[in-house]
């Protein structure tokens, strides 16, 4: 099966790795969000709070696109930033993991 | 000297109070996020705060509009929500003290 198509169970490997990647990343804002609480001393700390999560959250709207047409350069980039490891790919098509580790590895070094 | 005009020692007292329960409020605030951030269990727990605090930063906004055209009703609401004491107007004009306190007593019955 090639990188456009998608069968079932491939299908459920990357709903589960795509969760994953997701609940890890979103763990990690929690941790921020936890320490900047921690060391929070005025009004304007409050609002740079509310502004960090504005922006942490456009950016996790608009990276966590879940579509198959879209989904190989999305879990290249994860794999890149370290919320999935090429394990997570494990019961996707030799092609899809092959396409998926070469653009991460670019991408490791520009 | 009437509701319309604010001495210099005046704008002294409107100031300190409105910031005095600017930052009381806020602190009410911060205090809401750190119970929130505690109890914080999963993603959607995450948004829930981000959404919490925009509304709340949006009011907040809307309420704290310092001109002196629209301060006695501010201070009225602020008295009413218990962010300053009768107190915290003294050096007011006995006119605005009383018209403040008047109105906050309305609102209460409602």
């Amino acid at each position: 099966m090639g990188t456009s198509e998608w069968s079932k169970s491939e299908k459920e490997v990357a709903r589960q790795a795509f969760t994953m990647a997701y609940d890890r990343e979103c763990k990690s804002i929690e941790e921020e969000l936890r320490k900047r609480v921690t060391d929070l001393q005025n009004p304007e700390g409050l609002w740079a709070i509310h502004d960090y999560l504005t922006e942490i959250r456009r950016e996790i709207d608009k990276k966590y696109d879940y579509r198959y047409s879209v989904l190989p350069f999305i879990f290249a980039r994860l794999l890149h930033e370290g919320w999935i490891k090429r394990e997570d790919l494990m019961g996707l098509s030799e092609d899809k993991i092959e396409a998926i580790t070469s653009i991460s590895t670019l991408s490791a070094e520009e």
